[in-house]
């Protein structure tokens, strides 16, 4: 391992954050240039950046914003996309995404970040920072752009696992509505439980189960069960908080994004359709630009593993600068508000550790 | 029940539809506004209307372009939305919707369309017309706007059981093509089978057994198998026709459709932002329409019941003359392609009609 010598002072900032730079499609040079779009942005915000030394130490001493609140770990080996899960957690422990995980295993970092591998990133956390009292399994929480007034609701699980049993989605809940407190300021979060229809007769026999859970708890966890949802429930504005799966979870994420992709892509042709729509759209350019930022998934770029002892977020594979500086401040935000210490208070105070 | 003297009028025409009359949330005036739409577009269609028989004759008195080409059944009993698939199944036979039925399973009508409660509805189906030799669970398809060159992809089962296991799956690729062959004219359509990711070893247990057995009747069967796919896909250009479960169908296509409303909802906001954002938005508009049209969902309404003996289309509750005139659109077209016979002797050819 390599140091530097602004060690202390990335350690005297109010919030460390560690960075797995080599994680993402775009290289370190897209991470180390997020964190300093953070650096810019924050200025309590340090970094404990894990990757190749040589590498990092040339970015970052491009980055003046960066100098004395970067402190860079040395690490050889690089978790790909590809990399399963299982074959990592043996051999990985030389990895920047390993590394990073560590830093927060030992209090040094508040929060975790990385753009890499999911699978492999949730069983490295799992194994070092290990479950919270109380939860089965943990989840991956995102913010899914709504009409309600926050403009987000929050969604999980949206990937940890493929499967969870009526246990399991009750405990979604509890996080979720800890998430939605900490992550958007809301007192009395409502909750939504997916389902294919609003009636309490329909759907799988492990919801209508997580359903009578839920409800049990709405009283003393203070929040609104509003039952059943449906997919267009999970843009709009009945529920703050919406409880899945991780594979139904995952692939409405997938194709709410998808779709919106193919919107934009319609949108640009029905612009380019001749001279006068080209016109109109120089004219209109600063409404579509508007528009974009306001639907732009960068802007709310990271998931966040919930139920374990320790933050981590996974930001998306392919962020850019501006999209790994939003995973940032998202865990700098969590971080300030001690989120995951609420989170374990609220789980452990609703829930029997044992069953 | 009432027969009007055109009776022979109707049946003389090539394409006999039966219709619902009564199903949906904007009453008997739209579903006929729909009719008196298709009935101008195209001369080879004749209508059984279904339900209240002094308010379907008034309606179709109104309107010159179906005369001589409607045949009305009269029937006292309205199916809601709020009704159970099972009471209905007991206690419906005097209904809109199981008359509009009884005319497909008697032969007279080639496919029936209903905008009403999709669960009564296909317990209707299931008990009348029973389901095809070959196939365990029916399904529903609908057509999803992609960016594939044929402009939508077919997209199964979208919500005719929350359950499906891998043989299920399987059955449902083979009349996923068979819909995509005779719905969209394509001769190789490329499968794909939905999942939270692309690799081999992701995703539940079904779902890898489903893999493999869709692979075997890859030559047989005349379709290109692209493997796993993830929700992003579901709008996008690798496959032609995506294979799900109804849960995850459902609460994808519920998603995507909630996400499109809430772009558009983002694209007025940006528009009315300022004067001179409106002045766009006056410049843009015919550019906008042009997007709306192109991503309408009103113009490819109708979900389509497969593998059972006739053809059933479900129009959006919601449907106006629009959106039921699409309906009968594709009600037509399947019609006059025989596509339920061929579909049925794919599934026979394809597969052991006993296990």
């Amino acid at each position: 391992m390599t140091a530097q010598t602004d060690q202390n002072n990335a350690k005297a900032r109010h919030t460390l954050i560690s960075v797995d730079a080599m994680g993402g499609d775009e290289g370190p040079a897209a991470v180390v240039a997020g964190c300093s779009l953070s650096a810019k942005l924050n200025s309590d915000i340090g970094f404990v950046l894990h990757g190749d030394a040589a590498a990092l130490t040339a970015l970052v001493a491009k980055r003046p914003e960066l100098s004395g609140r970067c402190e860079i770990r040395g690490t050889s080996g690089v978790v790909t996309m590809d990399d399963k899960p299982s074959q990592v957690v043996r051999t990985g422990k030389d990895t920047s995404m390993w590394s990073a995980i560590e830093s927060v295993r030992s209090g040094e970092a508040a929060v975790a970040v990385s753009c890499g591998n999911t699978g492999a990133l949730m069983a490295i956390s799992m194994i070092r920072l290990r479950k919270l009292p109380g939860v089965n399994r943990p989840a991956i929480a995102v913010l899914y752009p709504s009409s309600n007034p926050h403009g987000f609701n929050v969604m999980l699980d949206v990937g940890a696992d493929v499967r969870a049993d009526a246990d399991d989605l009750m405990r979604f809940a509890l996080m979720g509505i800890s998430y939605a407190r900490n992550g958007m300021d809301l007192s009395r979060p409502r909750v939504g439980l997916l389902n294919v229809g609003t009636e309490e007769h329909k759907g799988r026999s492990e919801l209508k189960e997580a359903y009578d859970l839920i409800r049990e708890r709405e009283a003393e966890a203070g929040f609104e069960f509003v039952g059943f949802v449906e997919g267009g429930d999970i843009s709009g504005n009945v529920a703050d908080v919406i409880v899945t799966d991780g594979f139904t979870g995952n692939v409405a994420i997938k194709t709410g994004e998808g779709t919106a992709n193919l919107v934009s892509l319609r949108l640009r042709e029905a612009f380019n359709h001749s001279i006068l729509s080209k016109l109109a759209a120089l004219l209109a350019y600063p409404s579509l630009m508007r528009l974009r930022k306001k639907i732009d998934p960068r802007r709310v770029n990271g998931g966040v593993f919930l139920g374990l002892n320790g933050t981590v977020v996974k930001s998306h594979g392919s962020a850019d600068a501006t999209g790994v500086s939003a995973a940032i401040k998202l865990a700098a935000q969590l971080s300030e508000n001690q989120f995951n210490d609420k989170l374990a208070a609220r789980v452990a105070a609703t829930l029997p550790t044992e069953e």
